[in-house]
């Protein structure tokens, strides 16, 4: 099974997330998946959906959104990478999300309401944070969480949902992300097992 | 006083989105203020924050988002105007976010905490949605309101604070739209009066 692992993160070195991306990708393969890494940065994906775009039929769109779709639409899964700015994916996540996941695609609107045409695919996000996690729940009201499983995936649908927020990474020592690492490994295991 | 209106709608001509946009620009321009219109699709402006930026002065950041910052600074008040896309705004909007409002600027750290830099500007958004109201507060938790009030606001601060969001832009008719626009007129004199 192809799973999707996209990850929204500028450093094409050494980041946490990228730590995060490759071990989910390891994991995938040690399973006997095919993991297919969607660096976006390094992608230089355009998030900035142009007019219309929403009206054309897929074969009409531009190149690198028809390549997205078509990976998404030959994936068992996704798992999603990212840090939490202003409680949001980075913009060019965002943007991926406004233009692949389109209506005619992701879902369909029927007589009968809005029909989801993911709940064959299974979903792993990892986001990551410095903000204590008291203060995410209490006074941001865990928008993360929100906007993957209530928002994105409560449309488009999945078969099964996980996220994992780690945080705080600034503050964390080597030992601590070792072990996040080891808690993201277990997770893709359990999630595509 | 200059009020920087944001557009964040790939429409540059006839959408509900520049319906507000004009009309707050025609409103604060009665009110005897100098609206600034930041069309940010017509401007081109990339929301894709590339590594590192945020560690550079602002000196040294690209020409495009210096000048966001300098208009940001002379400015007394923000109108921002964009529709709702996965509860969040579009791409190029969320990426203005991301690269304008920036650790130095927008807010500080001290040893006390966090410090708001924009206690004294005014702030009105304006969304647009198709989503029944019920819908979007009782399922999705009214996550525009959590992003631009709690998240963005909570953090940078401002002087005073009001959203308006007009659903179903899909379903409404002129009467209606005309009655939307009296309305953003009417919020738009309240908040810069």
């Amino acid at each position: 099974m192809k799973v999707l692992v996209i990850l929204g993160h500028p450093d094409p070195g050494g980041s946490f997330n990228r730590a995060i991306a490759e071990t989910a990708c390891r994991t995938l393969e040690a399973l006997g998946h095919e993991p297919v890494l969607r660096d976006l940065y390094a992608e230089k994906f355009d998030p900035v959906m142009p007019l219309g775009e929403e009206k054309l039929p897929i074969e009409e769109l531009p190149a690198p959104v028809r390549n997205e779709i078509r990976l998404v639409r030959e994936a068992g899964g996704f798992v999603f990478v990212h840090p939490n700015w202003w409680g949001t994916p980075p913009a060019i996540l965002k943007g991926w999300i406004d233009r692949v996941f389109r209506a005619g695609f992701a879902y369909s609107f029927s007589p009968d309401g809005v029909i989801s045409n993911f709940t064959d695919k299974a979903v792993q996000v990892f986001t990551t944070s410095n903000t204590p996690r008291d203060v995410e729940l209490e006074v941001y009201h865990d928008p993360l969480e929100n906007f993957w499983k209530t928002i994105v995936f409560g449309l488009v649908g999945s078969k099964t949902f996980g996220r994992r927020n780690f945080e705080s990474v600034i503050m964390s020592s080597p030992d601590e992300r070792a072990q996040w690492l080891a808690e993201a490994e277990a997770l893709v295991k359990e999630r595509f097992a």
